[in-house]
């Protein structure tokens, strides 16, 4: 028996998300669709996380486990041929038999792209927040700073998940202009549910000076989550990569 | 009556073109059913010049007559809060009482975006044509240089288009590579049905390997349509804009 470690893209604008579900498009059930087609075994995949619905990967990665014996290279060929056009694989390779891509995760980048110019870019509907008018960068850049370290994050957790610590870490994060788009990014070894979502709606409302950048400690510190801002939406939303041992990837 | 030249970006996907049509949905039927709810009389708008199935738009120019006194910065704002996601007008300007935003419109620039990684994009499927392959872009840029000029481009004509004559005149042209990109451009004072797709798609043969730069011209003295490559798929091509008398909008 293998053990494949494989890389994913995938624009999420039509899928309900990462995890199977009955009657609706996600994204794990598209892969183990053409994973068995591919390998003439059903086949079920293990991502290092779920992604929600809209949520976009650049660099997702999953394992899986099968007896075929097609090289790494066909099934990266095999498989990109028989996805969806809003899937792909980027790499596929033999792993040791314990790899998890889960349990393993050492760490995630996501980025969060903001679009600030006054009118609308239609072709960034599905890819950004449209937020309209210019933010405060250097107020952002400053609140963003203070969550770096191990704090409790409770404050940012969504509703309606029961895991045994809200406490984790970012270890970097920081807010890049280029033009009229704000991309903010953060790297940790974990991310409770809606975390990066609603650090970021909680952003906003410094970039726009609803809020002070010493605000976003206090938030913090409250551990309280009415109190942070609303959860920005999904199509904004990238997971950019994930590092097991010492490597990131992509 | 006031006579108003408006700017528009569109991501045409979800369009089957510019133009009119019973029973599908288009830019034209959009963009005049918003103008019309925004002004409350029936609106016509007239286009630089139709836009193909899947073709973007980044500069397209309109013009239409209203009665209305709603100043240009209400009626962007008041469109833009109309208009669905796809759509956006970037400027609404009054304009001289003659302006004609196709029998006006002086030079066109296109764009063709390829892409040539061996793994397919997810984020392209609509916004470029993923080619899959490295391209050969000193044999392209040498091909595209010998169409500059006034010459008769009934070679890359498409089929069906009853036009006076098919000289036509591209004033420059260039390809840039950036990454796993490339994008071909063109600036012309006008172009034949399927033109820019007629010649990309013989480019690309040009790329690939299977024409010589030399082939172009000779394709190009044949004046037969069916010596030259197939035509490039639309989701790739984007009208970037418009010059009317001394300036190019965008």
């Amino acid at each position: 028996m293998r053990n494949l470690k494989s890389v994913l893209s995938y624009d999420g604008s039509g899928f309900m998300g990462w995890q199977v579900q009955a009657g609706v498009r996600t994204v794990q059930e598209t892969v183990e669709a053409a994973l068995q087609q591919l390998l003439k075994h059903p086949v079920r995949v293990t991502a290092s996380g779920r992604t929600d619905a809209g949520v976009h990967a650049l660099g997702q990665v999953m394992h899986f486990f099968t007896s075929s014996s097609i090289p790494p290279d066909g099934l990266l060929r095999g498989l990109n041929a028989l996805l969806p056009r809003d899937v792909a694989v980027r790499s596929v390779e033999d792993a040791p038999p314990d790899f998890h891509a889960r349990f393993m995760a050492r760490e995630k980048t996501y980025a969060y792209v903001l679009h600030t110019a006054a009118v609308r870019n239609p072709f960034l509907d599905r890819y950004a927040l449209q937020v309209g008018r210019p933010l405060d960068c250097g107020a952002m850049r400053e609140a963003l700073g203070t969550l770096v370290g191990e704090h409790d994050f409770a404050s940012f957790q969504g509703t309606g998940s029961a895991v045994k610590t809200t406490v984790r870490t970012i270890r970097a994060a920081g807010l890049v202009e280029k033009g009229d788009r704000v991309y903010v990014w953060m790297q940790g070894s974990g991310f409770l549910r809606h975390m990066v979502r609603n650090i970021v709606g909680t952003l906003l409302m410094v970039g726009e000076r609803r809020l002070e950048p010493a605000d976003m400690s206090r938030i913090l510190d409250l551990r309280d989550r009415t109190q942070a801002g609303p959860t920005a939406p999904p199509q904004g939303l990238y997971l950019v990569g994930v590092a097991y041992g010492g490597s990131v990837t992509p």
